[in-house]
């Protein structure tokens, strides 16, 4: 993308509205505009960004085979009068009347509905276990939405459900999922620590959030340094194969024997049995949270399979969110410093900046050119007419893991400067080397 | 995928509600079911086709430099009494009130919004022109919903926004999207067939319909058989190069000379004039619409840039749209038998379905299992403990361009048969030699 000829206005200026890091960097860094309380457009590079997190989210809900569909963001009210939860949701769900006045709302969150979606399908015990996810729009009618794409009202989340025989089935998906979780945020480049929590609204007697580490983060947690060591990626020896219940049993005593607890939540007397050197304190923001429920859904809303005796069985189901567009300002809470973002390579929207110092310099037009031919889309190429400060402030806004800067100078020897964002590190090279040094 | 364990609920019967073709089959196929009366939820079959059509659309818009952004569905009133459209719009609009009493509206389209984020963003000529677009879902609130995905009250659009500084700009953004639809369309396996179209309640005085051709589509269109002969993804010689002048110029006129009309607008006497055998008469889907309306939104909304003599200047706007869920219905429409679906090759949800015939055979079973371990997720796994009729039956009804049946015979031998879907062509061959002969 030339950025000359693209909708990304980054800021000088910090907004006045915005209270924290992500926030305020998401503004100025031009990812993303608010157009009504709350509720906010994605411009390119936000979207991009969104886009690829989503992308790995995906791959984990589908390497434990989870099945992606897509529920709509409208839904009628009386799928909520069936489970009982029109009423209890208050004044946070969206209502809608259309031109015939009948009832809808905005969905925040789709158990009813996918329920709906398995009575009106499954009959047989042999068709369990199922987990079924989508990432979609969700609607929360916040009383005071904050903190940018953090605490907004229309919001994407992932969520997934799952159908299961019997409490062991359930067990078994629950945990497979949470591996799924782990994994997820590993790849985002994060460190997310699983703690024990209350079920809340939704329902449920076990369920788990997931905090991922941040300096800026908005709660205090106390965790065992155990949560830093383990590669949860690693399917070989010492690792974890979500089709083996082994591997499974030894993953979720892992992540349920550690001591890990928000400042409410914390026991000091417990915390004393962890070992000095491994007690380790952060600050932390919740991007999940998975429920097991048991038959609530499937009994009030009447989803029954034949049992392997014929007889009727309400499945077990868990529900799963991840908290999609949040994450991206999770992430830059957790990457950045003065100057900007610091993404991670495997979220960054461009891998790559190309700074043309000198914009109508021969030499300079035509290694920059040539670099922006080779890296085609994985680039971004600052062409504007502009200084050369201003580039390398809005590069480091901007966050991309590399800037490959390229001045008069050495353009005259087709040397360019390449940065690594992360680091600050810096080295010489020539042009044609680049595409090679970032791969 | 494992049918055994999918939410893929095929139907023997035909559903009573379902008038065409598109709408019996994605209900029979197990693609979607409603949830309101036009809202629908997309299974994983259904999903997969929506979302490889998504990709296609989306990798034609950037091929042409359109930059990807995702604008929320529910909107500020505010910004369209701006344009004046807030009442003009009537019913069709579904407006909600949240619950600070502040007036929103499920966005139908989104001009007015997009012109709000450029006019917060780009302040010079040198900035333009650019092109954005987001794949977003849209509300109509339609009196009477119908035809299934067709004409559905939430719906998947494709729409993106040009932005020129004069009216010699406007017209290339506009010839490169009307090539990029055609190109589109070509990749899903569609013959279209673009007509001068009135410019309707969204304004505007130049603009384009795209009629796909279907035998049960819903209107009648006379055409010249030059759109049948044009190569739309040819780049090289005699292609289109949307980078070049000369070669949009030669686009457009092909597109422009060549007579094409609905029933309602045909001219006898123009068709007359029209070489015999090369007069093509057929039936018609509208699945995208494109237009250029000036300064109309930028002037209401007092969008402007400098000029290059320092002036203020309204830029020229087009905006251009594509049904990426109607396309869904509008395919099955051009692309079915009377057993069922035949997806083209580029959108087709599973490449290959695998037939287990005899699951619990061990031979059966093992050819099945090391053809779904090779193939992955490219192939969907018929497993259930039914009857061969009811496997084929299905495969036929969800149309996989390519069928794999494993029966007790072959399987003794390695022996498996091929069914190509479209043609019906069956061939015997070794299992092994499966994989490469599908790719």
């Amino acid at each position: 993308m030339r950025l000359s000829h693209s909708l990304i206005p980054t800021l000088k200026e910090t907004p006045a509205e915005a209270q924290i890091a992500s926030h305020r960097l998401m503004l100025r860094a031009g990812l993303v505009r608010q157009t009504s309380a709350g509720i906010y457009a994605w411009l390119p590079i936000g979207y991009r960004v969104l886009r690829n997190i989503e992308r790995i989210v995906r791959a984990e809900q589908d390497a434990i085979g989870a099945q992606e569909c897509l529920m709509p963001t409208i839904q009628p009210a009386e799928l909520w009068r069936e489970s009982g939860r029109y009423e209890d949701y208050g004044k946070e769900m969206l209502r809608i009347r259309d031109r015939h006045d009948r009832e809808l709302l905005y969905g925040p969150t789709n158990e009813e509905m996918i329920t709906d979606l398995m009575r009106q399908s499954v009959k047989s015990y042999r068709e369990l276990p199922q987990i079924l996810y989508h990432i979609q729009w969700k609607f929360r009618d916040e009383v005071r939405p904050r903190f940018g794409v953090m605490r907004g009202r229309e919001f994407l989340m992932k969520d997934a459900y799952s159908f299961d025989l019997d409490y062991a089935g359930a067990e078994v998906s629950y945990r497979q999922m949470m591996l799924a979780y782990m994994r997820t945020f590993q790849r985002l480049g994060l460190r997310a620590i699983p703690m024990a929590a209350e079920s809340g609204p939704i329902g449920g007697n076990l369920s788990h959030e997931f905090i991922i580490l941040a300096p800026t983060g908005e709660s205090l947690v106390h965790y065992d340094s155990a949560f830093e060591e383990i590669d949860y990626l690693s399917r070989g020896a010492g690792g974890f194969d979500h089709t083996s219940a082994t591997d499974l049993e030894r993953f979720f005593t892992e992540m349920t024997t550690h001591y890990a607890a928000t400042d409410e939540k914390h026991d000091p007397a417990a915390w004393e049995k962890v070992a000095q050197p491994r007690r380790r304190e952060g600050r932390g923001i919740e991007v999940g949270h998975i429920f097991y429920f048991g038959t609530k859904y499937s009994a009030a809303m009447g989803l029954t399979v034949a049992g392997a005796d014929g007889k009727p069985v309400h499945p077990e189901m868990g529900s799963y969110g991840i908290g999609v567009s949040r994450l991206v300002g999770a992430v830059i809470e957790a990457s950045h410093d003065a100057a900007g973002i610091i993404w991670p390579d495997s979220i960054a929207p461009f891998r790559a900046a190309i700074l043309n110092l000198k914009p109508g310099d021969a030499a300079c037009d035509r290694i920059c050119e040539d670099l922006y031919a080779k890296l085609g889309a994985t680039a971004l190429y600052d062409d504007r007419p502009d200084r050369a400060g201003v580039k390398f402030a809005d590069a480091d806004l901007m966050g991309h893991p590399w800037q490959i800067v390229v001045g008069p100078r050495g353009a005259a020897t087709s040397q360019v400067e390449l940065k690594r964002r992360a680091t600050g590190e810096r080295i010489e090279l020539a042009a044609d080397d680049v595409p090679a040094r970032i791969a």
